[in-house]
């Protein structure tokens, strides 16, 4: 990834030595993919035969990562979909094998945690000494105080809602403030003021490629996980002219439910490969249509 | 409690046989109490001979439970200490021995969270049907579609953050959008928009006296639950004069550690019983102060 280390100076990024930038980095570059995939694993939706195993999310995972991993540059778990059936121990198994399956891929907790300093540092033990996330994501409403108790752990990285887009993610993030919306207050602050560990990342929904343009504009090369292609109907085109960086990467554009239930039964974890490999190609060439728009 | 079901109808407000208002009001009148016990053990803190226990957050939260219940309107769980800890049985198993003690106690469960729709509804499972929660607390940063799941479950509560009182609080809460700050429209869609199951309250924080105020004339008689006071150096007085609500209730006044850790080695449920006791006091002396001063 030739000029990797200017830009990220240019920027003002420090790249720690096995830093969650330096990670996210190397996955991209090694595998020449900005697809993330969601392991979500619905327990009303897994196969059959993976319903009756005594493990099923864990079993289910293994063979989704197995299937998937070669396509992907992170794997992204929320947390919900274990917290609400008692399945932490699944949750934990799931992540001790992505590990062991691609040792140097990052591996994002989805569990927009947010509260005080004190219950904050529990949170962040949670996802990262129970875990072992390498990333969690984060809600920033409370302020940068409940923040900081996960940015501490400089080696880890800290995602922080900025613009989803789910129906109602207007209500509160598109209120203005002074010259612009509330999540664009996000994005400045934490490109200005909330980086100092240089671990920060944001997330910007795919449905609305214009808040995900302004606030690449605000952030420069900080990274920006990217849902709501897939089921959810983001176009992975526009997502790309908007987001990409300066160095043509930037992004982890994550799809979970579309690549977990490509197939239906047992060809459940062949159709996850060619689902996932067919994103991962789609996203390159759109990638290289934009990179070729942007030269001309 | 004389005038409650004028009050709740004047305020638009249905009481739910059972519902999560209806609970909170009788335990309001029949224990005389406003203090809220927040059942948050850190590891760190427990009395010696508790941490050699098997079990040691239940047996810490057993012996909290039987010393201030009778002191209490409701117990509150802070779900990042047992999770950070891998003791989800516990929260669970302390949470059954809350309603075999109390069996007419709210119990909330602390969680903040808050994601898309299939996410929330996970989520909701989580507290409502694994945890069995009366209410809980939910970050309405993302938008009222990611609230509904949890007010779906009609006869529960749904306590949304709107104005804390940490130091980063207002970095986000009091942007000024509009004619008011960004919390102050969560409070106004919560009354006028958001609460069409009659199961909504709201976190206002201690220390800010003057959005507690604020808070109130928006919401009538909406519950408010209120943290900061205690440890974090809420003045009691002041929020009981600016969040009592019409019927001299209205409030959920959350004290953990000035309680949990009243006391250090073995008389911890003996010094955590007096404390509750003479917060509740305190809190009712306040009250009738407070009913004076607005009589005269």
């Amino acid at each position: 990834m030739a000029g990797l280390r200017g830009s990220s100076q240019r920027f003002g990024y420090q790249v720690l030595v096995n830093g969650f930038y330096q990670r996210l980095a190397t996955s991209w570059e090694i595998r020449q993919s900005l697809l993330c995939v969601g392991l979500d694993p619905d327990p009303d939706k897994l196969p059959s035969r993976i319903i009756g195993h005594r493990f099923p999310l864990l079993e289910f995972n293994r063979q989704i990562i197995d299937a998937t991993g070669d396509y992907a540059c992170a794997f992204k778990l929320q947390i919900a979909y274990y917290s609400a059936v008692g399945a932490e121990r699944q949750l934990e198994q799931t992540i001790a094998y992505a590990r062991d399956a691609f040792p140097d891929m990052p591996v994002i907790l989805d569990a927009k945690r947010g509260d005080i300093g004190s219950t904050a540092r529990m949170y962040a033990r949670e996802a990262f000494e129970r875990y072992g996330a390498d990333a969690v994501t984060v809600n920033p409403y409370m302020g940068f105080d409940t923040v900081t108790p996960f940015t501490d752990y400089g080696d880890r990285g800290v995602i922080l809602i900025c613009r989803t887009s789910n129906p109602g993610s207007g209500d509160l993030q598109e209120l203005k403030s002074g010259d612009c919306p509330v999540y664009q207050h996000i994005a400045r602050r934490a490109v200005r003021d909330w980086n100092g560990n240089r671990n920060l990342a944001l997330v910007v929904g795919a449905l609305y490629p214009d808040a995900l343009s302004r606030v690449r504009g605000i952030v420069g090369d900080m990274p920006l996980l990217v849902p709501g292609i897939g089921a959810q109907g983001g176009d992975l085109d526009a997502v790309l002219e908007c987001g990409l960086d300066s160095r043509g990467v930037g992004l982890m554009i994550n799809v979970s439910r579309d690549i977990l239930y490509a197939g239906t039964q047992d060809d459940f974890a062949r159709s996850a490969s060619l689902k996932a490999e067919s994103y991962r190609d789609r996203i390159n060439a759109a990638r290289a249509q934009t990179s070729l728009t942007s030269v001309s």
